[in-house]
């Protein structure tokens, strides 16, 4: 199976640090995002969504969303689980890592693609022509700061983000606290115990996928 | 188990449509968004996020985000499977669910918030206080034109969404058009795969859930 990715992109990032917590190489093909490969017709024949991440699988079935990417691996390579191990932890993690992504990483999205000069005209991922709307960025500057308010206050009481053990949830949290410091917008100095969790997770080998 | 719930809510009946089809019947708990009841003290001390549908187990664990309670309950009540039978299935589950839900139901739930009066200061779901902001609602409305393109494009191919089954991802696009159809935005007429597909999926008893 092959990997559609660009290095410095934060969506694609949540797989390969999936994948290095399994002990999977991935084979990947670099899409460059920068020079808008994502809209050429040969990238559109094989994800008319115009997104990596994007997993084709060797019989060519393609799947895309991270979630999804994600779902896969976990079933072929179950150890060590990221998803869950009984129903109740299933649907933690499927919890947080919903919240996380909608909420911290949607958030930050919202925030560059509707100020940065280089999305003018392409403020929705994807192949739809979109305006920016300013106001958007501002408050997706407000739901990134209720965000890291959420997720200091999920880590005082939890060691990892779904519960005691580290899981996807993890994972989508700490690219989406990496993309909005990319973005200008730092976690408060104050949310000692999201700080304690970055530290801590940042530490592990797959955090440099 | 009991699950708070508003009848006339879109989101909440993804989860009831998804438990009707596994013969569940779920003991749930009114709150009512109509007269603000998300927001009261009592709600918010069960679910801060202050939406619904919020599941809580015996146990008095609270699963939030519908993605999370159907995957308890897939668990709970494996038969029959609404999130795949094996690792490909599975992913395409979970790849067009998550699509239905990001490119269907969340635009239409953009045009409402940003549009309709009732939601003046409210345009974000939760607690969070937000403007609307009216060229949100034009763009939602685009954005609903593009998802209705793509599910019948998909179901020229496919007789369900996610494959030759029905599954959550069904569950997620039948609530996500007929969520638009309440918002005035009806599936355009030449779409005739897609409504095929939507009087078929609307037969099943489940639907009236």
């Amino acid at each position: 199976m092959k990997l559609y990715d660009f290095p410095k992109a934060p969506s694609p990032r949540r797989v390969r640090i999936f994948a290095a917590e399994k002990g999977l190489a991935l084979t990947t093909v670099e899409v460059n995002l920068r020079q808008g490969e994502q809209f050429s017709q040969s990238y559109r024949s094989i994800n008319p969504q115009c997104v990596v991440p994007f997993l084709v699988l060797d019989d060519g079935t393609g799947i895309g969303e991270v979630v999804a990417i994600c779902r896969y691996l976990e079933e072929i390579a179950p150890s060590p689980p990221l998803l869950g191990t009984d129903p109740t932890s299933k649907a933690l993690v499927a919890m947080w890592d919903h919240r996380m992504e909608v909420e911290g990483f949607a958030a930050v999205a919202e925030v560059l693609r509707n100020s940065a000069p280089t999305f003018r005209g392409r403020a929705l991922t994807g192949p739809l022509a979109s305006d920016q709307i300013p106001p958007l960025a501002d408050r997706g500057r407000a739901r990134v700061a209720a965000f890291f308010d959420m997720l200091d206050r999920r880590l005082a009481e939890s060691s990892f983000v779904a519960g005691p053990s580290f899981s996807m949830a993890d994972i989508t949290a700490l690219v989406s606290v990496d993309f909005a410091d990319r973005v200008k917008i730092p976690a408060p100095e104050g949310h000692i115990h999201l700080k304690r969790w970055h530290e801590n997770v940042s530490l592990r080998p797959s955090a440099t996928a």
